[in-house]
């Protein structure tokens, strides 16, 4: 059984980063993770979509902001696990076997500048791919490898169902 | 022997798509595409600064604007296999095994609305997980299950060697 898993992004930009954040957590949502922590600038607007993808689509994901994510880290890792994404780490395939499951996972996905404590508070820098390319794009391959994704989304009033030529969208009257 | 990988990004908006962009530019090169041909408004600076990634790391990206992304499509589609991501799709893991090999790829990464056309002129609507999410960490995930990525990308200026607690990143010079 695997533990929870938390998203926490540092540093985040109001003005500049808001979709690559907001992608940041639909790609935490969609394949497990179960909380999303969001440091630097506070956005009730990022908040409030993520919420509204969860009323839509169903799951529950928790949204935190915390002000201070390097005494918020350090408080994790004494329980828990600490997964940092870099481009400078170590093959995240490589790293993952050897991460112990039986307690609470953060994966730590930086932004404009990562202090250089975060290496050091971590127990895993891992990288996916030793190329600079999108820190959407390594959380999504990491939470892949690491979790099962929900099979079902609780609460959806809208789900999709596959479909090889077109969009085949179910909605569920909230008062049946 | 897969053959070459083209990433096709449809309806980009340059004020308001500038780093989603490039993140998909930049997947596009480290999952092992070789063209990125970009739709909607030109924007040389998002050309530019992939170039430089290239320039820095190595490898080639080719780019190119292209005004009509259906008539480029009909052509490449001729000779070529199209997968459109998108979550109404079918698994992309059920997908890939019925995906010819040898001939060239165009994966279809959709912008703002997505033309009815598209699904119909791809042979493949592919989802990677049927939930909004992200077209960057989509691309990741179906790039990682079609390609190997390069083992070493060619004319690097930086390279960086995985490590598990900081950066090493060695420097070529260029008068070497």
């Amino acid at each position: 059984m695997t533990g929870e898993v938390v998203v926490l992004r540092l540093g985040h930009r109001k003005g500049r980063d808001p979709r690559i954040t907001t992608h940041l957590g639909l790609v935490a949502r969609t394949f497990g993770a179960t909380k999303f922590v969001l440091a630097g600038d506070e956005d009730k607007e990022l908040f409030d979509g993520l919420k509204s993808v969860c009323d839509n689509f169903g799951g529950a994901l928790e949204t935190e902001h915390v002000k201070s994510p390097m005494a918020w880290l350090k408080r994790f890792v004494r329980t828990g696990v600490a997964v940092h994404l870099t481009m400078y780490g170590i093959p995240f395939r490589q790293a993952i076997p050897s991460v112990r499951r039986d307690r609470p996972l953060v994966i730590v996905v930086g932004g404009a500048k990562v202090p250089r404590a975060v290496y050091e508070v971590c127990q895993y820098n891992v990288a996916v791919g030793s190329q600079p390319h999108s820190e959407v794009a390594a959380l999504a391959l990491f939470l892949d490898s690491w979790t099962q994704p929900p099979e079902v989304f609780e609460g959806a009033r809208l789900t999709i169902h596959p479909h090889s030529r077109g969009k085949d969208v179910s909605h569920s009257d909230e008062s049946e």
